[in-house]
């Protein structure tokens, strides 16, 4: 069974630059990701923040917050 | 050709859970992981540091350096 991934970003240098480091790098196989910009997507910024989301760009592998480098600080997006 | 990958950490909690997390989901068919434990291998912390890694734990992906949470300063572990 696939593990649910959610890349969460606001389309700064820095998002961008984990995003085109990282998730091609990832195996489809085994995670299935989705990619939500927060800057645009601002109705899942609470979602974001109840799963543990402090800053983006961060990825989430099933429960797990991984902060990648630093881009903003979730609270800047709201 | 595969893109070589390198996992920085000090076997610190933080770092346990980033290598438990991310490094089973990245595809073994695209990128090649070394998995470097720089508290007990403290020789290669000037290599880390040249690739501008400045905490772990941290993957570097090519040439872009993506650090992931926060475990512990590379200077701390000097």
């Amino acid at each position: 069974m696939k593990t649910k991934g959610i890349f969460y970003h606001a389309g700064c240098a820095v998002c961008v630059a984990a995003e085109h480091g990282i998730l091609p790098a990832l195996d489809a196989d085994r995670i299935d990701i989705e990619v939500v910009h927060l800057g645009k997507d601002k109705a899942r910024i609470a979602e974001a923040e109840s799963k543990g989301v402090k800053s983006v760009p961060a990825l989430v592998v099933g429960e797990e917050v991984f902060h990648i480098n630093f881009g903003a600080a979730l609270a800047a997006l709201k």
